[in-house]
């Protein structure tokens, strides 16, 4: 298995989990708050700048560099016509890059099916999962509020959802976009690894 | 195993002979004109107009069903508030609820996946693939003119996905529909079949 494998997932279907067992399967490294922490580093952005600005999406990239508007633009220069969130995701995607450069690897979030689409090593997951399962998950495991759980699952989705079609373009939830979709309350979270490892074979 | 299996698929994705593979590796029934032949029988509708009638969908069944319109009009009352297609739709639901009630067995196509939402032992597969694969079955596999392919495979496409969306009222593309969404382009059609049968087990 030489394959750089991205997963997007709905909060709480244990799609980071599943991520996890899946670089400790394949004994490969595992991406995730360690990218941001990584990304921030290299471009010389301050850490809490990239966590406050981390899949918080008002408007439209596309529409900014179709616009013309300098992608390269830094504060160096004492302007931009990007955002800092904007010029965070850069940052962050050639991260991403470099990370898939170095070898196979396990990279959740971030849009890292679409910053990766031009290379031919890239597997792209989705991990979904029924509300019972993900209320339980965000309740037990993350410690929600039972009352404000179902609303804290819906604005947490709708944000990663926004915060992809707002960099990509496309759908979050367009099946298109992956090679792999796995309903982790159907059948279970190892369940799901010992699958996608069957279909990704050693 | 003792799932129905139901199988939504683009049009060349190799979608039908997962399902049918899947079938025989499980030795349970499998689902497709079979089930419209069983369908126009055992409602006394000839056979010819259910295949006319196949996929082609051009109003909203929810949007007649919402307004009160009659569902069990038929002819025998001379008149009725629901087109042919839609109660062909509801003679071939029947069909397909009668099946499942039957045990495991794999519906190809036909919403099953909708028409089964109340049972529990159901499992929703969905097959996509890139344009490159399917041009490549569409005119080996099914002899379609090279030149015309493309244009032929994105109007199969159209009619399934208004065929859902006017029957279930929702995206035939969103992921939230299905328990599993294979890419049989990214890893063939034997290894897809090898990789729901780990996920469904034995």
């Amino acid at each position: 298995m030489k394959k750089v494998i991205t997963i997007g997932r709905q909060y709480g279907s244990g799609g980071r989990e599943i991520g996890k067992k899946l670089a400790e399967r394949y004994d490969i490294p595992f991406y995730d708050n360690e990218l941001i922490t990584r990304a921030a580093k290299e471009s010389g952005f301050a850490e809490e700048t990239f966590e406050r600005a981390e899949e918080k999406a008002t408007n439209s990239l596309l529409y900014s560099l179709a616009m013309g508007i300098n992608v390269y633009g830094n504060q160096d220069f004492g302007f931009s016509g990007l955002s800092l969130d904007d010029r965070i995701f850069l940052a962050q995607s050639d991260v991403i890059r470099k990370v898939a450069e170095e070898g196979a690897c396990v990279i959740v979030g971030r849009c890292a099916d679409y910053v990766l689409r031009e290379r031919e090593d890239v597997f792209n997951i989705f991990v979904r999962a029924s509300m019972d399962f993900r209320l339980k998950r965000a309740i037990q495991e993350y410690g929600v509020e039972e009352k404000k759980a179902a609303d804290f699952i819906l604005k947490n989705d709708k944000r990663r959802g926004n915060y992809y079609s707002y960099h990509v373009g496309e759908k979050w939830t367009n099946l298109n976009n992956y090679d792999m979709v796995i309903c982790s309350s159907s059948m279970g979270i190892d369940n799901s690894v010992d699958c996608i490892c069957a279909y990704l074979g050693e």
